[in-house]
């Protein structure tokens, strides 16, 4: 269980608040893209990991890890080592595990179990297919970030389909919004990729974060998410950015490449805000 | 990737037929049930999975481990031994991966090489939430089978929602059979808690494989659920019991037990059959 002070909510604030940002460094790493000098050591993706960590630190609201690039180079124990630095030297930054679980019963516990005891991750992205009782288990000890409209082209397979005169996603978010926030402390995934979408989440959810996956790389733009989905304090997103921040540079530069994208991301997310 | 011979399709109809057998025996292994004179050892897991394995192997069309009981310990490296042990001693049996994974573009690829490269999966178990594009990289090296209408009591919350005339969980079952099928192989997950569901899976998926949780300790009747869901020829579902054979007993006679259920088990899909 997460020790470190607040829940996942009121970290959350916090963190908006210091460092008045809305950016989140998503944790991608890809054994192909790390920079020259990097690309032999055995913990190379841990060490990767901290220095854009170090070098982001003070730029955002939030880290996401994203597991299964670490599973598929059998490094838990790397993204082990890297919650703990994070944790350690930036106890103020929540952890947003992005492992989009989603399991039932006993299952769901030990996935629980993996991300908060584990990885002592704030949140964990879950999946609600399976609906409101295979999220109580991860409500019992820590936040949920639930997929609700996703940034990729084929999300609209499924999310898009008209329920009652509504698509699903909105009844996921309304689900979310009005049954499983009395259960615990929740948010949704709404991709930059669908900014009216996201407008359209926002009013149904009231104030609950809402984690923006789809900036830089996949295309989504940061100003126009935050116009559509920030709450009227400016704050209320996690505007996610992974891979334009972690290869900005292959070079021997690439943290203070990914510390200028980052701040070029956090600030149009200010800018916007502004206007 | 997996080099035994064949396909997760052309494998199942082989395991289906050489043991006249439709049941999965799904290795979950707890902890705190492990029977005694196992549960000091380092590697009791492994151990313990091992034994079940070798008592059920004659019995089953496949095995089926769950990923969140070995990560919740730290256990990724007793996992990878089990599914190998599978491999080399019944390589005629297919392994179904249960991660329940979903995830878009460069990271469903990561999810693929862990269940496809790392643990050598035949097949693992997908969610549709997120649309054909997340199932596309599982699909380029192994087989998926992705969740329709799962065994647990809040599934209704999005699986019976009304699209159009009829549940969500029937247009994600047309889905598959129209559209990923052509992709690659796949297969479905419908709870036996839900035998007429099951019945109305089947007539809309044609032959496809359904791999049906919930017998045993979730209180669905495997009997009920063969009838309801099995092919003309008498095959086609892959009838999943965890609990109820792994922890049939918790003495020394646990893995002689484990045999006992599995074959009434395997016995009461047969009766079914035949009636």
């Amino acid at each position: 269980m997460n020790e470190r002070a607040g829940g996942f909510h009121q970290r959350l604030e916090r963190a908006w608040e210091r460092n008045d940002s809305l950016l989140c460094v998503g944790l991608d790493p890809d054994p192909r893209r790390l920079p020259t000098g990097l690309d032999g050591a055995t913990d190379a993706v841990f060490r990767f990991c901290v220095e854009i960590v170090e070098a982001t630190a003070d730029l955002v609201c939030a880290f996401k890890p994203q597991i299964a690039h670490f599973a598929a180079l059998r490094a838990e124990n790397q993204l082990e080592r890297l919650c703990e630095h994070i944790a350690e030297h930036h106890p103020d930054i929540p952890i947003i595990l992005d492992a989009k679980r989603g399991d039932i019963g006993s299952t769901a516990e030990q996935y629980a179990k993996e991300a908060f005891n584990r990885y002592g991750a704030d949140a964990v992205t879950v999946n609600p297919y399976l609906g409101t009782d295979s999220i109580e288990p991860f409500l019992a000890s820590g936040a949920v970030i639930a997929l609700c409209r996703t940034s990729n082209p084929g999300s609209a397979d499924l999310q898009m389909l008209d329920v009652d005169g509504e698509p699903l996603y909105l009844r996921v978010a309304r689900m979310i919004a009005e049954r499983w926030s009395t259960l615990g402390e929740v948010g949704l995934v709404v991709g930059a990729t669908h900014p009216d979408e996201l407008g359209r989440v926002r009013e149904v959810v009231g104030d609950l974060p809402i984690l923006v996956p789809g900036v830089g790389a996949q295309g989504g733009d940061a100003g126009e998410a935050v116009a559509a989905g920030a709450r009227t304090d400016g704050r209320g997103l996690i505007v996610n950015s992974s891979r334009a921040v972690l290869y900005a540079s292959s070079g021997p530069d690439f943290a203070e490449a990914a510390r200028e994208t980052a701040i070029a991301t956090r600030d149009a997310c200010r800018l916007s805000r502004a206007g």
